[in-house]
């Protein structure tokens, strides 16, 4: 790992620390509950995790840039750090094709433009109390086309590393949610 | 794959199918909401996901019976298949240690006991909205020492694989849950 990135990294995580917190009133995460009765007679009762209008399904994108992935960095306030290092993602809205959602999200959150986009794979987020389907795209030749257009309430940094660097953030523990885990994977195949 | 170990899970697969939902009242999942302040003077307001009387991390356990893997077969009411297979998995109850709770979890699923257990990787679940960290152990030279004993509302069955079965079944689709993809890529590495 180059030394520079890690300290220039350190510093972004510096910035989003936490200093406050105040309870506020939830308006986003919701739940519903139902008995499903099953062939063999088994009924059972789930409750289902909904995020806004919809189950909260997520895109994925690892953006390649040359030789390099980019890494987005983030506040993840219920993280022990506080602080997320991780690919690019965001929620599908309702009706968009996942591969419609991964470019936004990508051109938002960093102003990249791949030459090629490809789904490498998919899962649930939490199988027992969600419906969230979660989908992971490849990047590729990605060029740096736009500005950041991000929602009020987000705030994310970016940075470029190579794949033996992402991977030792990974085995670092910076990179450490499911999201990133499972994309990270995608990379190491090729 | 074996023609009849397919046969055979497709065949659980049946029994869990559901027939009829009918709505229900949320009584497990709830949601609270937050406004932080970070170090660089900016607001951020975040909701959290609530399982029962925690923040819903888990376990997940790899068991190792001679050449084979054990998987488990359940309701998943909110997938496509309405039916999930992957790994034993469970909460982690209050104040429970994380390697605890796997003995536990693999004991009331399956009966079985290891010889040794280690944790391998840990993640979070939903980095955004929940600080669920979800720890992956590997059960090795289990051995069925004890009959199932399942909470009321739970229906598991297992059947035991080779780890190239396993991994196959990722392929075809069979397992997608992030927990089980995440955990199947630390029988890969080994």
């Amino acid at each position: 790992m180059r030394a520079d990135k890690l300290k220039q990294l350190e510093d972004i995580q510096k910035l989003f620390k936490i200093i406050e917190k105040k309870k506020s009133t939830p308006t986003f995460l919701k739940s519903e509950a139902y008995e499903f009765t099953l062939n063999n007679g088994l009924v059972v009762k789930r409750e289902r995790i909904i995020k806004g209008r919809n189950d909260g399904s997520a895109v994925i994108i690892v953006p390649y840039i040359g030789n390099e992935v980019l890494l987005v960095i983030e506040p993840r306030v219920f993280t022990k750090s506080g602080v997320g290092v991780g690919f690019p993602a965001g929620y599908i809205e309702n009706g968009e094709e996942p591969k419609t959602a991964a470019l936004r999200e990508l051109r938002e959150e960093t102003g990249l433009v791949p030459e090629r986009i490809e789904e490498v794979d998919a899962f649930y987020q939490d199988e027992g109390c969600s419906s969230a389907y979660n989908h992971i795209f490849l990047a590729h030749n990605c060029k740096k086309l736009y500005g950041q257009e991000l929602d009020k309430d987000e705030h994310i940094e970016y940075m470029s590393f190579t794949v033996e660097e992402a991977l030792e953030l990974e085995r670092m523990g910076y990179i450490n949610g499911c999201n990133s885990k499972i994309a990270i994977q995608k990379i190491i195949r090729r």
